[in-house]
């Protein structure tokens, strides 16, 4: 497999250099770069002075006349960056992961959260959730591939949208990121001093990965509904035991609200989420829910109760931690998601899609355990 | 006056320590620690090489016969060691200021979570918040100093409670703390290499700090109610304009889910909380609130609408730094309050309350502001 | 006394205005910035909200037409500014303290080590070292306050230059620098994620403060052999207690190889100089020699045999920290210094100088013991 | 092939388990550990839950009847464990490398150094460091990995030591190490307040790898010196361009004066070696020797002149990064070597060595690169 990769000196482009670099199946033949273009990317980034690439020049991207030879091309760009790039590449036949918000969100949506016009939506895309849309992405031609906080809010809340839980609640996630997080590019607000020490809330109740969390949970409620209504016609039977079931009148919308933290630590996504418990739902039985659930799941390792999540346990992989708490006090479900901002948040997530695309299984490549 | 200083070798002994040395009105008479009782003060914390008492040697407390010759003793021990000190202090007519969760609670609710017995209680304690109980510090023998976690949480939503609107509601309090927080004896859970890149939560839903906040919310709520009754009684009025008014069956209760994390850095509290808005509540009224409510507290900064807290513009100082925000999707209060978990948390609002206690201005030797 | 702060928004700048907002004696007339102009204190940096002068508005510098009524102006400044500003603030009978470099140096040596013009240098500057130079700083017009290495392997090696013992000899200062020191406008390289878990050495035997540690040394060890020859003809004495006596042929120059390396943490220098133990020197012997050097000075705190310095005892406050240790296998003195780099390094030392220039006691304003 | 790993959850045990199970063609048979016997390893340590190995339990140490059946035994214990292991294994015929220093030294300098007895030496150790001792190690029964600070002082100073340049010279090594060297189990030295912010040195001139790197670069020197006789007599030329030759009554020692010093960093040795500069030698000059001495070595790598090791290019990898500079003003070598402590410092190494043992490539399966 051939390899092109857009934005290869951001973090996240780094990440999926890094973690190629360990495969022999995939072959890097083209990085982008308009800082950097001419130069060979050990020059740029001397942690890859050993690697077989090290002497690959980085090509510009503005003036690109002609996308390069590949079967996939990875886009690892800020966000309004993706639309310029794409079409050209899909009309080559050159399969699209896109690492950024571009074509996560209708038009609408997108133009509303990320201030900036959408751009054309030819291609549809699929979601890169692999929990959820797998069978969509094994034969995508163009993947948006999900933010680090959504994929988090997601993977925590996913089993109880999919009951139906989370239909006209107040629900919050209370989110922590590392710094990694917040680009590459030299601003004081990164500057090793500002973030010393200090934690700090930010965006509140505006981050731009909120509509994308709020589909994906509807979406998934809105399935568990047909599922149900299927299931109804079928063998005529009640769905008592579902707490949102028929009787609501709202149309399955599900409103989180997000707070986004900066946290003194390079990666890492520390998510908490709140909402209100059904009766009688307890700790165990919210663990046999998710375990159920992700069973199958290679990245998605729920803890058993009493087990907390840790971020270190994740950091360098593709895993997303999950632990669970019913407060009885307060009849709240607390659910804890970790994970690498950089690995199951971005880079990690894109190659995992990747093997769904090139039909491998989803953890080839992307087995690497925490270091401490 | 006349200090001694239970406890002077944890990081809060020593951050009162550091404070008290600016000072010239305060005499630090005794230090005590059983595990360098004989040795020099810097010896054992060499920052203090220059200090003027340098050379105070520390008295084992264990082994005391009879309590020092103090005005006030302050004691920044492990819960279950004030109960062994102050009986014998207060008998003496020194005057206590006890740092532990020992004082702050009925025995009944200190043993459910503190898991161990309550002390005698032959001297009533006054809860050390001086924004809610200033007139009784001021004449208190004995002032339970809070919690860091708890004074977060209590200036968080004080002015919400005192409105009644916290009362039978779900409302979630999602705080993070330094490590200083964990205590200075060795343990692996505080070992730089499991903190360092790491973010964790612990004690989910159980943590001793709960049903302190709830009880000083609960007061609150009560306090507003009696006032209301009173203000009825006298003029018929009607109070609509509080959301929470008569027809409420439940009693004033306030249920907090306090959910703890760790953080890597030092010092420092910085607590989300989130709670349901009433109707027409926005974050310009939510403002004019707490400013109100706050404008004579010296310590507490409410920052105005669109400003969010960060941690290090209160790390070393007294001050606990407030940022409020409504969310109109989830019709969601969100109030975020920084602080500094040694200082407003513990040793810095200590000295506040023995400022208050001799009539001195509460800010006195407390002004320092945070560096870089 | 009337105090004006030219470049108040960098990190020396605040720490200056950190330390003295807690003086009464002092009052901060005029705070300059460029970027800032017309803005008050308290918007741009967020920790002085409570601050008597929160609301005092930067002026700009560029455009300013007279200078600040003032008694005394703080110039914390880069490199190269300080000569705009000087002249025309001691035109007016300003005196000044110059935090850079610009008049630390004779112009030819400023220019071949900091790669720019020098600047006038009508009012001869006093280099702002009190433990060498407080009788000149008294009663300076103009004081140019050392740098942060600087200071650092100056007081590490003045009693073994005063002595001699450098002259001639290969010396290495191994120094280790917090993030602070360079600068807060936003680089790749003081970015957090570059920074965290980081270490590397820079400008490796080029760094501007190697020549003012020479001219400092040097002129110690010349200090050294006129007193020695003044003692001569007045006694007849030999000095043959002193290895470095009359029979060198070279002029008192005194060598240095200065490492200067970025360490992860915000504030701080740690240095650790080399140089060739004479014959019979021991860690006792050296001992003595500097505890008798340094025992008048307030702010240089010599340690124990055995003892070592550690960082955290000296950040935020006006120390240096000396340790000792004369390796016996290599025959090698080995001296080590901590210090703050905003303190003793920068602002600190400016406020000391600012006290001997009003016949205050040196540590006025300084006696900040050191917080963990 | 089969492995035992002693010591299974120290940091070093835990870096061979990480490494190793990204292998297919290792299998991890028995891990040791008295603490937590009968414990399955994800339990213990969590970043394992996936692994494929996560419910292999520990087996005790100390009361370990016979040895495990592997072929490879990893002894990752502390110093003086090793002496009570080895000896039964290497009976069984089990190879065994071990991390510690009870091997690396002979008995005398051993207990002069370690301050305990030294073990029985019935097998001779090689010593592990594959760039002098390679052919050696191929065969080895036993062999002592190099000490973290060990490897990065000799990597920096063997192609001095083997041209003489370092005979009878004092030679200085000022190394900073990351946190995780101290080892896990928990002490108030390595509480993260204690070192968040901080930097010190310790063990000053004292530090127990200083007889280690001694001895292997007197070991070079011999070499050289033998080489040179050898050639002498067979082509009866002189070896006038060695600067060390002939005339030089020592006896090749070398001394080296190591000043250990603790960052604020998990993992990382970053160690400056100071030399004095042979007559004519430049940074060019310097680069040629380095360069040749080790063209053939995968995990050495010397940067051009100019360019500087940073610790985060070698973290989480076996790399060791040489930069150099010959300072023309104090005819000074400066060298700097970079590696990971857990890495070519522990683990890495000690992979590397099997593989040796095992005629594989030095670099199978220890090809990863840093990661940002």
């Amino acid at each position: 497999m051939r390899i092109a990769l857009y934005g290869a000196t951001g973090y996240a482009g780094m990440e999926a250099l890094r973690i190629m670099l360990q495969r022999t199946d995939l072959e890097i033949v083209w990085i982008g770069s308009d800082t950097h273009a001419g130069h060979p990317l050990a020059e740029v980034c001397a942690q890859f002075r050993g690697a077989s690439i090290a002497s690959l020049r980085y090509s510009a991207m503005r003036t690109l006349e002609e996308p390069p030879d590949a079967d996939v091309a990875l886009l690892a760009l800020p966000h309004g960056e993706a639309h310029r790039h794409a079409p050209g590449l899909l009309a080559r036949g050159i399969r699209v992961v896109d690492f950024s918000g571009d074509y996560r969100l209708p038009p609408a949506l997108y133009e509303q959260w990320y201030k900036r016009p959408a751009g054309p939506v030819e291609t549809p895309a699929v979601y890169g959730l692999p929990e959820v849309f797998r069978a969509d992405i094994r034969s995508a031609r163009l993947v948006a591939n999900p933010g680090c906080h959504a994929t988090a809010a997601e993977l925590a809340l996913l089993p109880l949208a999919e009951k139906g839980w989370l239909d006209g609640q107040r629900v919050t996630v209370d989110a922590k990121s590392g710094v990694s997080g917040a680009g590459r590019s030299p601003q004081l607000t990164t500057h090793f001093v500002e973030i010393d020490g200090n934690f700090t809330a930010y965006r509140v109740g505006q981050h731009q990965h909120t509509p994308e969390i709020e589909q994906t949970l509807a979406q998934a409620s809105r399935r568990r509904r047909r599922a149900s209504d299927d299931a109804s016609a079928m063998s005529g039977a009640s769905m008592a035991t579902d707490a949102a079931s028929s009787g609501r009148q709202d149309d399955g919308a599900v409103k989180i609200l997000l707070t986004t933290q900066l946290m003194p630590v390079t990666r890492g996504i520390y998510a908490t989420a709140y909402a209100p418990a059904p009766p009688d739902m307890n700790t165990d039985a919210l663990y046999e829910l998710y375990r159920n659930r992700y069973e199958n799941e290679a990245f998605v390792d729920v803890l058993p109760p009493g087990q907390i999540p840790e971020l270190r346990n994740v950091t360098g992989t593709n895993l997303c931690q999950i632990g669970l708490f019913v407060d009885d006090r307060t009849r709240t479900i607390l659910v804890t998601a970790a994970l690498d901002n950089l690995g199951k948040g971005a880079a990690g997530q894109a190659l995992q899609n990747v093997n769904i695309m090139s039909d491998l299984p989803d953890d080839y490549g992307l087995t690497a355990t925490a270091r401490r």
